[in-house]
């Protein structure tokens, strides 16, 4: 276990990283470096001298070997009393360190973290192609989770993701996000899939492009004389 | 000041209360029983064993004395390093306890109170009417301050309230809470006047119209036969 005198007690910083690819929503994953299937979002904490966005990001990168600059948006906070990883860690410990189990339990550390802990939760949307996590000493494995397919999480994860994902859904047409998922220049096509994708549900493509449209955020570009008979759709791309 | 030992360390809460009333918005604000002019935000802490949510219920009664049962939103996380109580509380102990400085300020509450803090903001909407905002003994004042002449607030809450007010109106369409400000038989132009006045801008009444009927959550009662020449607008109430 790591050491925590120089993090602020009692708050976590949790990160649900939502990824695209091919029709495809996807959350990526980690499982944890010991004995036993532990699951769990990309999570941390936030130290003494550090603004907690800053401590957001260096959490997304010491957890994910994200290096790309992603936009992380705050969508919730976590509070409840009950709140605290007592019942993980024992599991964790009866199975790692059953040898050592009472040394273990009488740490500082330990102590520390079983302490209740109010998390602030963040969440951000990432092209798959565009990004290259990779596995830290402290996990197993790292993966990407199809949205539907999502395994028992440590904690209260399963909740939180699953807020996220609400939070994500709601405000989709607010959210400049989307656009990182595209090309600089797209079909309304590709952007009715990320929709449908996102929303799991099917829309009618005149009044989804309608209502794009009426946003007023997309510049239409003119087609491109090619010779061929004019059947290419149209290209837009974000208004500057 | 009072004992905090019970309360979880670093973390407070802000509570931002918005109040409609006559196309007005509001926002209701304490000025602190001390010398000079301190203006805040209604602010608390969380008790070890209090969820959030309750925390923040527990706050905005406390200090506003408002038992109604309000609907507090969750709007963003402040927490930057350098967020703490420190120069407001110099200059508050200079003006009240200049012949006890010294003592006040080796005190372990002035030491915890001088700790860099992360705040939870919430923000409520209500119908001025509706609420009965009373003096406590910690306050020289309760008062509600029009959204444009809001007096300097101590901390950062000037830049709090700034950004609870962005998210209301980004939020507007969302939230059933504007429904709270309207009786619950009300005319469109009813309705519009609260839009106009959170949006600080004039919008084009058929547009408006179209747009809210559109959502699919509001149900037009039928007009009843007066004898008179049918003038009366439509009413409309929130469909159940």
């Amino acid at each position: 276990m790591e050491d925590v005198t120089n993090y602020i007690n009692q708050i976590a910083i949790d990160c649900v990283i939502f990824g695209y690819e091919d029709r495809q929503l996807k959350v990526l994953l980690l499982k944890l470096n010991y004995k036993g299937d532990f699951y769990s979002l990309p999570s941390g904490f936030i130290y003494q001298h550090e603004d907690i966005e800053l401590a957001a990001k260096r959490v997304v990168r010491e957890r994910t070997g994200i290096c790309e600059d992603i936009n992380l948006q705050h969508f919730n906070v976590f509070g409840n009393v009950e709140r605290q990883r007592k019942e993980f860690l024992e599991k964790l410990i009866a199975l790692n360190y059953s040898d050592i189990e009472n040394e273990q339990k009488s740490s500082s550390v330990y102590q520390w973290f079983t302490n209740r802990f109010i998390t602030i939760g963040y969440y951000s949307l990432v092209n798959i192609k565009n990004v290259v996590p990779t596995l830290t000493e402290k996990d197993l494995a790292i993966d990407w989770f199809n949205i539907n397919e999502v395994p028992e999480l440590i904690m209260d994860y399963n909740e939180v993701l699953e807020n996220a994902y609400q939070n994500l859904q709601a405000n989709i047409d607010k959210s400049k996000n989307i656009f990182n998922l595209l090309p600089e220049q797209f079909t309304m096509k590709e952007l009715l899939d990320i929709y449908e994708t996102i929303l799991e549900k099917k829309m009618v493509s005149t009044n989804f492009q309608k209502k794009m449209l009426d946003l007023g955020i997309l510049e239409r570009l003119e087609k491109k004389y090619t010779g061929a008979k004019n059947k290419a759709p149209y290209l837009y791309r974000l208004k500057k």
